[in-house]
């Protein structure tokens, strides 16, 4: 590390000066996120639109008053960067996330969204590229390799997380939410590894060892990210229960909390693992452990700061995507031959929609093999509504198409512009249309959204967000049984039989409260005052 | 606007790529800035030490760490920005300050504080001109022109309000607290202000009209950066009362909060005018009203996360000055003349502790001639800390000792680089040495800083923090007239001719009652539940 640091430290300058110009844009940008809180609050009962549609309608908008302005030269005020996106943006997304997901619903359904993140987004990425090679060759765009091909692949099999965190609810589809939501956290890892497999992969000597040199490459990365995360967080909430911070300052909790995820996220970019599946796992054990070891007070305040860090960044992409689509440096290239745009976008949208359905049906089908109960059981019309939930396409997809087809912002190629303003076609038609689409096919497809009788409601206050998990008919739990006070129950062999994931929960409970929970802290290892502020206010939300 | 958008737009890339190098710096920046939390909370309980020299120093050893590892060949982890500092650091910590500051304190002080700040500032930056003429003239240091000298006066005219922040005591002694850190904002703002004028004054043409038109300038922009403030913070208290926006999401108060704060110190520095000021007075007025109008999730989530921000950026401005101050390249220029640097630097110390002397001592006893009260007399110990509290320099006078003395942190003349290393000599000594001192000093002047029998201890809840105000003996308010509701009083003349400040504040109740609070909010005109978490959270604190 030595060498490497003194090799390149003089090059960081963090950020460059910044004259009147950058401020005018600057002031501009936060006054459109200002903007875009209100418009979306004003809009919130509207049944078609959500906060990300706005942001981006009003971004387009935004972009077309800036060309206007100065005279058609540009439309953006920032240009795109990747790094602004992976290292700034997406982190506390990707981190609330994981902090404020439904724990119990999420690991239930773990192998399930396992599979459709990781082998769904393999099969959806072969047949995206196996189309674009047949079709793209019979047009006339340009030179493209392999390896743009394959990278084409990635970056369409990448699905939007953000978007579909805001169509869908969390409370009324619980199951849906974290299915789909799970596969877009394990997606965009697997997209990411897979585009940088494919960028670093030497294309020319393809034999029979490079699905498994990959295949091995994808479990060493899951596993060394999800370690990661977890230890960071393990650490995190060891440091903040032994030291007990909260008692000289609530602010060194909130801080300390805030930099560990983050540098979770960073010392994964630094090992080059994938930091958003660290990141996710870190939000889980802070949620689970950490966020139990600090003050009231802090608890309100991290539940809700990293939610709104998460909502303004979440805000601010959609709104740059919106800016950044009308780029007249790109729409030039393509400018003289509109109708080879249009046919590349459609071939791509038809793709995407082709190659979704390729994994979510049969892989429903085998899910509901091994489920018994009905209950369980994915539904073919909630197969539906995973299929449409995923088909939107954002900024990781930009993002992607950035690095591939660009150098730092700019091309010269006909063929990567083409590429790139397809991209931004694809994401935005994909956004709004499936997007504005999906709200109202829910409620089609899925009228009777109230839990069923079948549906056992238990408010879990062990995550930051109150919990509603729908159990098994069969097997009850009640909340004593949550907290790890034993209740008679049927032999484990037999349960282990009939409710595998289930029985696999029990036993962590119990080396949970054994082991985990005495070192590190968590529910019912701190005490928690009766009638705290934190439960007036989940009362009052 | 419109040509200055499209002129320079393209010029806008936030920020340059990030290579592995700067993944492994903010890697380490991250870490430390850990480190300092924790190492901070357990030297909490230690009379010498604050976190802000606990930075100081884990920076400085990470400097000497990275400057054995490179072979010498270079010390920090990130180039010195200005806009780093100006645009993301600086903003939230003196909006924190304002939004958590005593309000009634700060009013009823006002007077003497603008003395300090402005007046005080002034005699400051003059006597350090005058000095370093006189005695640089005859010492072997490079050429320095007239607007250099006056540049230096402004810079060290620069007091630290972070610091002092850390070193004196809101609870313990609220009038040392205020005064000395409301003449810091103040000051920060003069300062900032006299280096502009003096950057674009034509210095060759000097006049008698200049200290006029400087006045006038100065008044101008005091005035307007607080009515823009002023003005931003109702807006936001405005649109959150009237669209009721906790209705549908806390997360959307808290965002519209945060970036409006944002917003009145990027639209200040817009228009060329001190958005510090500008920032603080959006906070005083958020805290009054704005605060009151959101949820009570928000109210505790934006209490702690503006105090988490602000605290973690202060954190990384002594650790950045820290590892800053091994900067090799301007050391080399001064190795082989280590006499001349400590002459300099010794000479700029002595004129920081004579140029405060000569303001602070006078204009106390110009205040104390306007107190009939000896309760509100600044005593001479109270004098003497007010004082010392002040000699601290820290980031701002480095920052705009880099604006004057370096093009873009870099800079070839023997003069500016003995400058530079002088100004990090005197910020180092200064934070470490006073800083160090003042705790004891406090100690030792000021034994007794319970409260006495002739304050009266008020719990105000209208201030995010709860607030103690001592008051004057003999007029003394209970807690309902504070809300507005009349008790019988003496003739408003005669009170307005015995107790001026307070008179004044008595009138500002009444019209903020009766015009301000039922259009923008604020305590008492949004229901609050009783024993609701805000309460209940104080307590435990």
């Amino acid at each position: 590390m030595s060498s490497e640091l003194s090799a390149t430290l003089p090059r960081l300058q963090m950020l460059s000066t910044s004259d009147h110009a950058s401020i005018v844009s600057m002031n501009l940008f936060v006054a459109l996120l200002c903007a875009c809180i209100v418009i979306g609050h004003l809009l919130e009962e509207n049944r078609w639109m959500n906060e990300s549609i706005t942001a981006l309608v009003i971004g387009l908008c935004t972009g077309v008053v800036i060309l206007l302005i100065s005279g058609g030269k540009s439309s953006h005020l920032l240009v795109f960067s990747e790094d602004l996106f992976f290292i700034y943006l997406l982190p506390p997304i990707i981190f609330n996330a994981g902090f404020q997901v439904k724990k119990k619903q999420f690991f239930v359904n773990f192998i399930t969204i396992v599979m459709f993140g990781a082998i769904g987004t393999l099969i959806s990425c072969a047949i995206i590229t196996f189309g674009v090679t047949q079709i793209f060759k019979r047009m006339d765009i340009g030179s493209l390799e392999l390896g743009d091909y394959l990278a084409i692949g990635a970056i369409f099999a990448a699905t939007d997380s953000v978007c579909t965190l805001q169509v869908l609810n969390q409370d009324e589809t619980p199951l849906l939410y974290s299915l789909v939501f799970g596969e877009g956290v394990v997606n965009d890892a697997t997209s990411v590894v897979l585009f940088n497999a494919i960028q670093s992969f030497d294309l020319t000597h393809i034999d029979h060892m490079i699905p498994l040199h990959f295949f091995g490459n994808f479990l060493y990365l899951f596993l060394t990210s999800t370690l990661l995360g977890v230890l960071t967080g393990l650490i995190s909430a060891y440091i903040i229960k032994k030291l007990y911070i909260g008692r000289h300052s609530t602010d060194r909790e909130v801080a300390l909390m805030m930099l560990m995820a983050y540098l979770s996220y960073m010392l994964a970019e630094l090992c080059y693992l994938s930091g958003i599946l660290t990141v996710f796992f870190c939000g889980i054990v802070m949620s689970h452990y950490t966020w139990h070891n600090v003050t009231e007070s802090s608890r309100i305040t991290t539940k809700h700061a990293f939610a709104t860090l998460s909502f303004v960044a979440e805000i601010f992409i959609f709104l740059y995507v919106g800016m950044d689509a009308l780029d007249i440096e790109k729409w030039r290239f393509v400018s003289d031959s509109p109708g080879t745009s249009v046919a590349v976008s459609s071939v791509l949208l038809a793709l995407v929609l082709v190659g979704r359905a390729a994994f979510v049906f049969p892989l429903s089908f085998l899910s509901n093999l091994t489920k018994k109960s009905p209950d369980l059981k994915i539904s073919i019309r909630q197969q539906v509504i995973i299929w449409w939930a995923g088909l939107m396409r954002g900024a990781v997809s930009i993002a992607l198409a950035y690095n591939q087809f660009t150098m730092s912002g700019h091309t010269q190629l006909r063929a990567n512009a083409i590429m790139i303003t397809s991209t931004i076609t694809v994401v935005l038609v994909s956004t709004m249309v499936f997007g504005l689409m999906t709200k109202p096919l829910i409620r089609l497809l899925l009228p009777h959204q109230k839990p069923t009788t079948s549906m056992l409601l238990l408010s879990d206050p062990s995550t930051p967000k109150s919990v509603t998990v729908p159990l098994l008919g069969a097997v009850q739990y009640s909340e004593a049984d949550l907290d790890g006070h034993d209740i008679p129950r049927r032999s484990s062999l037999r349960a282990l039989l009939s409710t595998p994931t289930h029985t696999v929960h029990r036993y962590w409970r119990k080396f949970d409260d054994a082991f985990m929970r005495p070192v590190f802290g968590g529910r019912g290892f701190v005490p928690v005052a009766p009638g705290s502020p934190t439960e007036l206010v989940q009362q009052w939300q």
